[in-house]
This record gives structure tokens, sequence and C-alpha cells, in this order.
């Protein structure tokens, strides 16, 4: 057992952190202010292409991909510095091509798709030239029972049809994205878990129309491309857009859940690093009823809770990189819906202790944190309810106890 | 002892419920299509004015306000009518004019105001003509600690003139506001709670810079005149604006509080009946894992966790309400604590879960649950954080044992 | 509405209150070391005989009887008398002839037993000259739901045959029980609630074992009676001893446990007062790092919370006996059942925290709060675990929503 | 990083598994008899004997101490093995002479102690042939802050004399303790931490008075040696007793401290281990409502909940063990604070789900979990109550704050 990072994860993690240092954090308060000086909520930020220049420069690019196409770093050796790009959430992983859900579209791309449909998609997006999208929630069913998706991929001819209903379909608000990786039914006579397919569409496939915006608690998340309700009225593609074949979708969907999972997680425990750090400058600043916040004993309590809870959430999320590395995402199977579980739910207890250290000033738009805690939130939603995971979890656990 | 409700607010209840079920809920929709449609934020929606008059014409006006200018309700009376407009509290409240901040500014001016100040703004308020705002809070201070106020009212001949910085001053950033009351120091030698003084001043006057919109969790609660920060230069208006007389600041905002404090205790309550009631209906409606959450354990402890909680919640306020009513608000303050500290944390965790049972749409605009959350979420530092509250609290409670 | 307790109630409070403080308190360490120098655990504790006199002697007896037979209180009368005796619970309600499970025997006997079962059982135990045992739950079988007891009761000629085994039958340890209630089958084949009777089982009828004293975390519970293991082989009894009749159980269980529930319910509320007491007399005489525990936030925010939370309680408590003596137990349904789910986990909380302010002594026999947080916890389970009851409340809640 | 277990850990493990699951689990109802069989609670129980012998036999024995001394394991090897003896808290640990006090008092003999002070007491505790005491705690001073502890230990000629009265002195009730390690101040006026001392005092030097065994929730833990009242009245030892020198107790106690932490912690978690299975045997053989407790939501989202917990809890207690043998105990501070945080209130959680699972029968004797939960609800207290632990992580996590 060794609880040390290796040499080249603390070489990135140097590099990643100057990076944020010299240009990350100087440009969010440029961003703030191109955000509210631009018309339209889903716009590019100016800011933004700076960030991505320089980050290229340095080499930070694409950290997220393992294999040739990206920086062939392992799950264990990318979660760290997907940590760091935590930090500043609505910069930082886009600054180095390490944004959903781009990444898990693009591990995708890398994994599952020809050829020709790396070369017309992936090869845009791993150089940050496009965007995309990934359409996988309805509204009309519980979606996180992958079974239940209703949308429907027909064949007929030399074309797949696709009709349905999708909703947070993120990043497709983009003004950027070109292109959607949408689930749907191709066979509902299948087994279970063969009647699902993923197939590329074009945004601007005719019968594509991309509605509206769906808000966070009030936030748009529009510089990071949205989440958008998007209907598919007999949208045509060629058969060649689908990934891996028909009723690939669920083994897809399974195989890009893991490090997505990871990316989350690490990207929250980022936030709450950067929580605890605002909580902490408050509290020396701060003076009430005649001392400085961090003398006062339930300040101090959330501070020690704050980083007792994410060693342990980091060192979880570490180990299930760890197990994904070692024995693959299957022998990972509790750990990955463990860190699921855990991560969104402490994050969002430490970013609500540092709104309440800032009084009224933390819940707007003057710091990051009531945004921040919009996003711990909706990932208790995110690829299904806690409770389904809860559940799931659950019945292995008392597995080896009924075949008694 | 009597835990029935009399005639009147029987009578009155029926009629509310009434007004409720037969303008209130069809207007929120029309309500949700006028505000996406409008430009600005901040503007006044078509259908509120249309909700006023018939509110006015079923007589249900001016509830909250006891005496010759009001209803002439105690407040024991008219906490469950205020449980009621929270139900829908975007709309409700102000077409019953029975809105903060005008609510809290009205019985100040109905109190202490002159016969003169009262003919100039507690009448067209009264009627619903013109909306206020009350500047309290300040960005730079620990403002929960009263005597912390920095905004400088000095006299100056026949004038008073006003220096400093508010924010989160509720109500001014809507349209018809047009009357602010502001808190600030007259006298920094005084004794410690007749230092701060509280004097109207119109929205107009110049040197009052209106200069942003605060949002809480991304909402900017445009049509309910959302939190505005406000900037004072200068600003000089007639020395009889002073309310009550210099050095009342402190004994004014402690008046204010109390029937306040019933109010919002009351609205959270009515937000989470509605969120319970949402949540059931989702629960029958919506099947996941082969049946409805109905049936489900988890979602069955939060619908009845959630009864448990309202339950004791609205017994607490409604005893506090009758203290007041009997013994003043020095006699409730214990309780006037106890509500604040119990309602909006209890409240925030209820709405959560209704949040939970609605899956992504939970924290959508298609809902209104992470609107009411936000609102939930922000009492808890409005008036003071809570932390501040349960210190005070505490301290009354261990006196006796000092003293012995 | 009225919160406001009548004049009787405070007459009888005060009175209570004064032998509280002239009696009961100082018999508490005579009683601790008397039940140290004994060698039985169950052995009654001769400082009691003295209690029961003088409580007698003052006219504070049987207080919790409604009618005739007792002293004629409403539920909401006796509430608050209850509470007090919680202050001192392993020997105030005892004095008082007010102690389960002999309350609960006494309410069935008033209001099921015929003439001869009131004359031979009713009226030793309404002079306190013996104790009863209540004998339901059985080890073997989820007895939360009262159709899953398997005692069997057969009718044989005159007589009932009782056969089966319970557990933590209350009172069955005491050296002066004499008389027990045990609630078994009559008949397999009846509905579902006719199936189950309730018989008197006088304790040294052949084939009763009292097999052995249960724990509850370590504590005999003796002085009270403890919680027994009985097993019942072929116990023969008269046909006279049933209670009101064949297929009768779970009516009678139903009638027993609505006052039941209130009497624990405020016991605990005065336990969780005495909790708070001495936590505040702690935190003003211990010193840690340089300040007494009542400067420190960490504690004021426990005193705090548990003055809130006890506020809400009680009240919830009272208003549920106000519907009992209105409107009825079937009308108090929710309502009795939120209070067993509220209740025991926010007393436990409380006492929690009291423990934790008097440090390593707190989990010991110095003082008593070790033993009231372990009567808490344990009714957590008692008369069912709270889930049970959270399930059924839940059921009820949707119960609207179903029949849309 | 590397998060599996080393070959040799890997080995021992195997080797405790089978101990347990060949002698440890089957002894614990034969240890249940003999307890209740005996009229002393502080007695030996035969099984422990015959337990002791096998495991030295097996080489099981003293794996907790490094060093020629001992097994010469790191602490992070040792962790899994003591995770592995709290399955079974009450025999396996002093099985295989790993039980506290004992290993904290062993270690800094190992440590600390003279070639003569090791000979005469290390060598028959490392037989176990003896047991002994640790002294520190005193029931008038917080004793949390070890500058308070109040004992005297005065030079006089060529002794010490000792004077004071601790409590929850470990160890100190077992027959076969002979020697207890004292805490105590010999210098008044030095630096405050060069104030303590700590020596050795032979249990039965005159004016040593074990005054009593000190409860906790009802327990006496007699078979484990108990918590004992010792009073020390003019007690006189030789002055090379002294341990380490005059003005060391602080450093001693410092040093102490890091690896009994973990061996509380991870016996805590084997704890936690051992009621997630007796809650999922549990839950799959007891049926209510009709069907099997492990089918219902409730119950799975507290199993889910506590491997997702314990999960968490094993790796920041085992990166702490690494830290110490890497960086030492001084760079683990932190970690040190936190697992004594996080472990002994998540346990105490876990536990209390399992009792709830187990009904009345969960808070009694017939299973080991009412037991286990005062274990873990006590070690909230241990070493100073949670709140100092945080107090000081909190400070030190704000350092950089204070220095900008």
């Amino acid at each position: 057992m060794d609880f040390g990072y290796d040499a080249r994860t603390e070489e990135l993690r140097g590099q990643l952190l100057a990076f944020l240092d010299e240009h990350v954090y100087p440009a969010e308060p440029v961003a703030a202010v191109q955000f509210r000086e631009t018309a339209d909520p889903w716009a590019r930020l100016p800011v933004m292409a700076e960030l991505k220049a320089e980050a290229r420069k340095r080499g930070l690019w694409n950290l997220f991909l393992p294999g040739e196409h990206g920086a062939g770093l392992t799950n264990l050796q990318y979660a760290p510095l997907a940590e760091l790009t935590g930090r500043s959430p609505h910069l930082a992983p886009e600054a180095v091509n390490c944004a959903a859900p781009d990444t898990g579209n693009m591990e995708v791309l890398a994994e599952f798709g020809t050829p020709e449909q790396q070369a017309r998609w992936l090869t845009p997006l791993l150089e940050g030239e496009i965007r995309s999208a990934f359409c996988m929630t309805e509204p009309d069913v519980a979606s996180s029972d992958a079974s239940n998706i209703a949308t429907r991929i027909e064949r007929d001819g030399d074309e797949y049809v696709v009709n349905g209903r999708k909703w947070f379909a993120s990043g497709a608000m983009a003004p950027e994205c070109e292109i959607m990786i949408v689930m749907g039914r191709t066979d509902p006579d299948a087994p279970k878990h063969r009647q699902q397919s993923m197939i590329l569409v074009p945004r601007d496939t005719p019968g594509v129309e991309v509605r509206r915006g769906m808000e966070v608690f009030g936030y748009t998340d529009g510089p990071h491309g949205g989440h958008a309700e998007v209907v598919f009225t007999d949208v045509r593609v060629p058969a060649s857009n689908i990934i891996a074949g028909e009723g690939m979708g669920f083994a897809i969907a399974q195989a890009r859940l893991g490090p997505g999972r990871i990316h989350h997680c690490m990207r929250l425990i980022g936030m709450a690093e950067r929580a605890v750090e605002l909580m902490c400058r408050r509290a020396v600043d701060r003076v009430a009823f005649g001392k400085p916040l961090a003398e006062q004993g339930v300040v101090q309590e959330w501070i020690a809770e704050s980083r007792v809870r994410i060693e342990q959430l980091r060192l979880l999320v570490l180990k299930t990189a760890w197990l994904m590395d070692t024995v693959g995402n299957k022998g990972a199977h509790t750990e990955i819906q463990a860190i699921k579980i855990a991560t969104p739910r402490t994050v969002e207890w430490i970013v609500d202790k540092a709104i309440q250290a800032h009084g009224a000033g933390g819940v707007s738009q003057d710091f990051p944190l009531a945004q921040l805690w919009a996003q711990a939130r909706t990932l208790r939603l995110a690829d299904g309810p806690d409770e389904v995971h809860r559940r799931s979890l659950a019945r292995r656990e008392l597995k080896p106890y009924l075949n008694r």
C-alpha cells in the first residue's frame, strides 16, 4: 500500500497548479464581466479562447483521455488533475479540453468509434474546435433505469430515423456544439440489455429541435453548454452513424460511466477545496460579536468537518480509480456507486457551510459558492438519484447472505 | 388549551382557499409565460393586476395588518392565512397586498409614522398603488448585529444626509417601488441601542443609486421586487422623514421583527405543504423499478417525515403568534428566535426531498420546487444567520444557571 | 386557539413540582445507594414505599386515569403532569402510581374489565398494592404487526390454555407483579383483526416461567419491573379471565395505545428537560480551554437546539392529547403516530448532547444521562420500530392522491 | 499509489481469519455463559486462557508491537489485523495479546522504559502473564487538555509520592492487573508541556485504592479489565519508576496516542463490519409486512450507507497508518485527529441501524450490538471529546490564512 502520488502525477499537478494561478484564477473576474455583458447566455466567452490556447501551449490538453489519442494517463493519474480543474469549474475543465460531456463523448468515440467516425468527430473534439452533447435522460420516464429509455431509433434502408424527446442534454445549448450522441431503442423485442443503441446525430440535422435550455436552480450553465430539451422528429442520419452496432447502447453507457464518475467526483472535491479555502478566508476576515469567525466554535466545526470529510472522499475516489485501472469497471462496481452516493451530498454539505459563513453574499453572484452548490446538488440526481444507487449497492451487499 | 382555529379564521381560510383555487393556481402558468416573455426581469406581470383586483373585490386585502388601517386580525388569526398565501408564494401574497417588505413597512408606518408620513406613504401602500423597499443589510459588516450598521444619517439643518451602501434591499428593484425605509447611524456616541435611526427615502431622491439586483441561487426574484444593492451618496431628505425620532432605529427594527417572522415562517410552511403535495402527486404517478414511488420505502419515509416536521413547526409558530398577542414581543422572544431557527431549515429539508422525488425536473424551471428551495435556504441567512439566533437563545437559556 | 394550561392543570403542576422538589429529587441518591447495596437487581427499593405514601397523602395518585376510578383528568390535563414525572423517571411515575405498564393495564381493566376482574385486579393496582405486566412482544415474529402474534390462547371447557413465548414483558420481573395481561391468538380462522384476544394470567399460575430479565444497553431496569422473557406452557386460567370477549385483543391494544403514547412521550419530554438542565449546569461549571463550556459556541448550539426541539415536540404531544379528548383516538391517528416518530429520537439527540457535555462521566453511573439515553433509544423500538410508523403514516398521507 | 495490502499483511490476515472462524466465534457463546455464571463481573473467563494458548501456538501474538520486542509489523501492516480483532472485540484482541490498554503500555515501556523496567513489567506483559492499567483521566478537570491533569507526583528522596484521583482507568479492575502507568504533575512551574510525568505504580502499592468500576451505559466491561476509579493517597514508589525522566509525560502521551488511535479505529471498523454482517443476516431472515427486510428500501439504505461509510473510514485510517510509518506522528497530526473524529460516530451510526433492524432484541444481551454501540459511543469521548479535536484540527487548517 502506498498513498503517495507517482512522479508523473506530481509533475502534472505542479504544472496545472501554475496554470491555475497564472491564468485561470485571474480569468475568473474577466469571465464574470463578459458573461454579464453578453445578451446571449449561451455565448462563448472570449476569455475561454485565450485560456485554451495557453493550456495547449503548456501541454495541458486532453489529460483525461488514456491511450494514443490523449495524454495516456491512467485513471489514477488523471483523477488528481481533475480535482484541480474543479477548483475553477466554470473555466479550468474546458480550458484544458477536459470538460463534460465532451470527455465522455470522446471516450466513446475513441473506444467504440469507426475510423470514419473518429476522423469526422473525434479529431475536431480533441482539437477543441467543436463541442458535443449527450442525449440520454427523458422527461417522461425514470431514466435512471436505462431500459426505460423510450426514444426510438429505427432502421429505414441506409438510414436510421430518430424520434423522441430528451432533456438535460448537456452541452447542446453551446453554439459550438455540432454533434450529439443519442441513446434510443432500436429493438424493443431484444433482451433487456440489448434493446438500446447509441447513434451520432449532427446538431443541424433536419428534425432536431433544441427547444430550450433547462435551468438548474435559476442557473442556465450557459457558458458550459447548458442542459437542453431536444426534440427529435423523424430525424434521419446515415446508418453508419450507429456506434459499435445495434444493441450496444447499454454496454457503451456502462463503459462511459466509470471514468465519468471519477471525473465528476474529483472535480466536486476540487470545488469543496475551493469552498473550504473561501470559508477560511472569510473566517479570518469577518468579525462578528467581537471576534473573527475563525475563533468561533461553530465555524471551527464546519472547517474541521469539511477537512475530515474531504480526506475520506478523495481516498475513496482514488481507490476507485485504482480499481478501474487494475481490475476494470466491473470489479470496481461497488466503489463506482459508492463515490456517486458519497461525493455530491458531502460536497453539498461543505459548500452549504461555506455559504453560511458568507452571510447573504454567499447565496449571491458575488461569490462562486451558490453556483457550486447548485452543481453539487444537481449531481445527487445526475446519472440517477442517489437512492437508486444505494438500492443497487445494498442488493449486491446482501447477495452472499441470500445464497446461504 | 384549545388547538382549533376560531370562527373568523376558519371563515377567512375558506375564502382564501377559494381564491387560490379559482384564481391564483390558474394564474401560475400564465405568470410563467409572461415572465419568460418580458425582457426586463423586474417588470410587473400583467396577471398580477387582475389578481389584486379580484382579491380586493373579495375583501381579501391587507389581512396582515392589525388595527384600524388593516383587517384588524390578531397575529394568531392572520398566521394561518399567511400559510395559505405561501402555497403560491410568487403570486398570492402580493395579490392580497400582504407581500414583504411592504407588510413590514406598512406596520412601521402604521405604528410609528406621523399623520403626514401615513398620508403620503401608508395610504398608497395600503391601496396597493405603490411598493416599497427596506434597506438594512450592508455588505461590509456583519449586519446580524444591528449595532454594526455603518450607513450614516446626519442632520444638516432641516434635512438629513444619508451616506452608505446597502444590499439585499428587498423590493427596491420593483418599478413601482417609490419609497425606502433606510436604517443608519445618527449618533455614534449614543448608547449602543440608541445610535441607529430609520428614515424615509423616496427612491427618486438624487444620490440614490439602485446599482444592481442581487441574485439568490441564480434567481433574480424580479417579479417580487428583487434584492438590490443600493448606494446612497449625500442623499438629502427633509428632517420630517425620520421615523419616530432619532435613535429609534433599533426599537423599530425589534417591533418590525416579530410579525415579520410569523409571516415568513407561515408562508414557508405553506410552501412546505405545497412541496409535500407535489411530492405525493409525483409519487403516485411515477413508476420506477416496477412500482410507483409511492410504494417505495424511502419515499414513504420522506413523506412521513415531512408531515411529522410540518405539524411541529406550525404549532410552534402559532404558539409564538399567540404569545405575541397575549404577552407581547418581549415575552415571545425565545419563541420568535426558535421559529427562525426551526422553520427555514426544516422547509429546506422537505423541499429537497420533493426535488429528489422529481428527478432532474425537480431542479428545473418546470416545477416550482427549486425556487421554493432557494427561498427557504436564503431565509437561513435573512435577519441574521441561524447561528446568531442559536447563540442568543442559548444565552437566555443559560442565564438562570449563571446567577445561582 | 389557546396555548395556556387550564387552572386545574396549573394547580396540579404546582403540587407535583413541590413533591418533586421536596421528596423525589432528595430520594434519588438514596435510591442509588439502595440499588447498589441490594443483591437482587429486581428488588423493590425501600425508599419507594415512603414516596408512595407521601404522594398519596398529597392526593397525587392515579392522575393518569380518567373517569370515576382515577383522578378524572382529560388527556390534555394529565399530559403536562406526565412530563413532570419524567424528570425523575425511575422514581416519580411509580411514586404517584402512574408507572407503565400498570397505567395501561389499569386503563384496560377500567374500560373493558368485568366487575369481578376489576374487583380482583384493578382495585389492588389502583391502591398500589400489587404491580402488573403486559405480555405482547414475541422474539420470533415481527410483533409490530400485531397480526403476527403467535402465542395461542385456546378454549378448553371452562378454561383457556395459553402457550407461547414472550419477551420484553414490562414489569414481569417485579416481585410485586401478580397479574399479567397476555395477548394471543384465539381464532386463527377469524378475520385478521378478530384473531387476537387478551387474557388475565396470574403470575403464579403453573406453567408460567419468568425465564430471565432482558437487558437494555446493559441496564436491567430492575427497580421498575424490568423486561422479562416469559414462557407459557399449557397455562390454564378460568374462561372468565378473558378480557371483553374473544377476538377483542386488537381493539383493546388500539385503545390502550393512544394514552400510552401520550404518557411515554410526555415523560420523555420531562427527561429531555432534565437533561437540558444538567447540560446547562455542567456548562456553567466546567471550564475547558480557558472558558466555561457555556461560552463555547458548540455547546450553545446544543442548548439552543434542545430548546427549539423540545418546544415543538411538547406542542405536538399536547395537540395529540387534545385531539384524543375531542375527536377520539381514531381522529388522532396521524398525530399518535407522529409523536411516536418524533419524540424518542429527538430526546435521544438531546440526551446525547448532554452526555457529551459531561465527558466520560456522562456515560457512567454518576449521572442519570446514560440511562435516560437508553430509555429514549429503546422507545425508538417499543410499540414497533419508527420505520413501521413512518410507513403507515405515509400511506395515510398518500391516500387522497391515489383515489384521484 | 497502491491500494492493495502487501504479502505479509495478506498472509497474517488469512491466519487471523482462520483463528477467528475456528476458535474465537465458537468461543463467544461459551464466554457469554461463563460471564453470566460468575459472581464477580471482573473475573477472568476460563475460555480466554484457551484462546490465548491457541493464538500463541499459531504465532498470532503481540502483532501490534513494532521492533524487536513484538511482531515487527509497521502500523500499516498491523492496522488490517486490528480490524479483524474488532470483529469479536471482547475476545479476539486479548486472545492475541493486543488488547488495550496493555498495548499502549507495552509500547511506552518498549520505547521509553529502562532495561530494568522492561525486565520487570514489559516481559510479563508480552508473555500475557499479567495485565496493566493506564491512569490519565480525572473526574475533576477537563482532561482532554492534558495540562489540566492535577494528580501530583512529588520527589521525596529516593521515592516519588503520588496523590490524586483518577477514573476511567482502563484495565484496573482486572484481577491480573499488576502495574499501572500514572500521569501526574511533577513540576507545576515548568513550561506547560514539561509539567507532567508518567510513573509506574504497582497496583498493590499501599495507598492505591481501586475504589469502584465505572459503568458505561450499564456495562461494566468487566472481562476486559473495566474502567476504574482509583484514588492515590501518599503512594510511594522508587524514583526509578519514573518513565523517561521528569517532564516527559506529555511527550510520552503524544507518542502513545498515534498507534492507539489506529488500533481503536481499526477495531471499531471491524465492529462495524460485524454489525453490517448481522444486519444483513437479519434482513434476509426476518419477514415484516409480507417481505423480508432485505427487500425494504429503508433497510437497503442502511446497508448501502454502511458500506459507503466504512470504505471511506478504512482508507482514511490506513492512510494515517502509512503517514505514521513514513513521516511520523507529527506529520500525521491532522489525520490522527481526523480518524478520531470520523470513526466512532460513523460506527455508532452503523451499529444503531443494525440494532434497529433487530427490533427489541437489538438492545438486549442476545446480540452483541448494544454493547458494540456503547463502545463506539464511549470512544466519542475517550482521548477527549470529538469537539476538542475538531477545534484543534480547524485551527491548524486556518493557520495559513492567519499569516497572510
